[in-house]
């Protein structure tokens, strides 16, 4: 194992160090801006932690493709932005506001392919088995996405749908960072499969959390104004689960764009308050975080890696009391 | 090597039974529509061509990687044609005109990820060449995209910024052609190189072809309206190479969109013929399309394999006399 403090640097200094190709200016300008931006960084420093369980040390061939897989998930919410019309990301003008959707668009698409290239650098022996690990999650990110447009013209979500869907956008590259690291770690393929379904239940716990948070989190913390999702009359965990259990006049509350942004929150949340869809919430990622953690149980870890798996499992999720 | 008629037949029997994943309804079927609207299929093509010099029969090893440059291929265009606000493509609607622009976003997203999916089954023992050379010429067909795009706001476009540019756009992928497949056939390295810049050049010979054909083709076998550049008041080898040559008024004719369409081209048409742009299109597409066979000759083939290469530079540019 290697010592937390050591990951965390290593992705900082993965980052800080990052260098894109040279082209037309202009082109390579947003990949800068939105890793300069940062976010958590979950899927390298996932990526690296399941490696970290079966390796000492840290080189080029794990370091290049963790960094492709957060360079992948960049190029996703570039795409998406455009898609969801988002003026803000992580506080910040979206590139397709900054810059325009032309560049959004041919931005995004050499930031993929700059992913591809970050990924190959992965030991020429197992990179079929790389490649077709990364390729699977990334077309199927991408029908987690055209899910999510699909779900938005819809009236009714079922938990099952809402479920598959954070699942295919959210919890498949997770899972896929987790796997990742074990492979090129040299991990078991049943070891490999189990760090996969860790991965996969923590990102559904993960994406509940946000959805949770950004209901009832705290804005500092949270780092973006609370109640987003309310205001722009999103399906969340939180709308899916509050319908299931009766809620009334929710959806109405939701589609009224003439409250005020502060009495739409709060109407909003007073709905959700009588079905108690706030402890559901709790409960429910409690209970994914802990299934997640049964999976990493199941792997048969190196002695170290069920605790360090168990403290990122806590980091990612465990803000939610 | 491999007849003619059997390559042919191999090419298209590839796309008559390719298969796309199954995804949610929508994200797939721009795909299937793009493929099903057909095309030259140069690429592919060639692959196979150069493949079949060093190589007595066609497998999966080169069929899909083959099959991915078009996949490639045609996702570029998707994301092209709603950059470009272009409403047709080979006579049809284009994906954004016909579904939407998210559609046409994310639906190009996946292509892109389908292609690499076709490449990655390229042998596993050259699979990290295969991909560095994919992943370079990748890149490059965006940086081509964009360099289009910024001269389109520019007055003045020099000739060598022009041929740059297309060779990014559209000599690269070609040139990529003719190279994987010499390297999945088992070519030298310097076989390889030569054979990469006889792609080259005749895709730029291809390029210049295409612009010329656009004001000087015969509609039935341009297989779209002539005039297309003109009234759209594009770029192209002959508006660069006349305003060198120094026509007067070129601009200005371009870029009036009150004359009638037929008028509009009778008049940028006279202007190129006042200073001879048209032979010297035919004069360029000739120089290039010698220089693409030399390189062809400097690559030391076996038998045959001049034959095949000088006859594909026929059929691809021989069409302009």
């Amino acid at each position: 194992m290697i010592a937390d403090t050591i990951l965390d640097q290593a992705v900082k200094d993965l980052f800080d160090g990052i260098r894109f190709q040279e082209g037309p200016e202009g082109l390579y300008d947003p990949l800068r801006y939105m890793i300069a931006i940062g976010g958590k960084r979950i899927r390298p420093r996932l990526c690296l932690t399941t490696y970290s369980i079966y390796k000492q040390a840290l080189t080029e061939e794990i370091l290049q493709p963790a960094a492709g897989l957060e360079v992948f998930h960049t190029f996703t919410l570039i795409h998406d932005d455009i898609m969801d019309h988002s003026p803000l990301r992580r506080g910040n003008p979206t590139v397709w506001k900054k810059w325009s959707e032309d560049t959004a668009i041919l931005s995004g698409d050499v930031m993929s392919i700059d992913a591809y290239k970050r990924i190959a650098q992965a030991p020429a022996s197992i990179l079929p088995e790389v490649l077709q690990l990364f390729s699977k999650t990334a077309s199927e990110v991408c029908d987690g996405q055209q899910l999510d447009m699909d779900f938005e013209k819809r009236n009714i979500v079922r938990m099952s749908e809402y479920m598959q869907m954070i699942g295919l956008k959210t919890g498949v590259l997770i899972a896929c960072a987790a796997r990742m690291g074990a492979l090129i770690g040299g991990a078991s393929r049943e070891s490999q499969q189990h760090l996969y379904d860790y991965g996969y239940l923590l990102g559904l716990a993960f994406q509940v959390a946000d959805d949770y948070l950004d209901a009832y989190g705290d804005e500092k913390v949270f780092g973006k104004p609370i109640g987003g999702d309310i205001l722009n009359g999103k399906k969340s965990w939180l709308t899916v689960r509050a319908v299931e259990l009766g809620a009334k006049g929710l959806e109405e509350a939701l589609a009224d764009n003439t409250a005020a942004p502060e009495e739409k929150i709060a109407l909003v949340k007073a709905l959700y308050n009588s079905v108690g869809v706030a402890e559901e919430a709790r409960k429910t990622i409690g209970e994914l975080s802990a299934q997640a953690i049964g999976k990493a149980r199941e792997a048969a870890l190196p002695e170290g890696g069920l605790e360090a798996l168990e403290h990122f499992a806590h980091a990612l999720v465990g803000r939610v009391k």
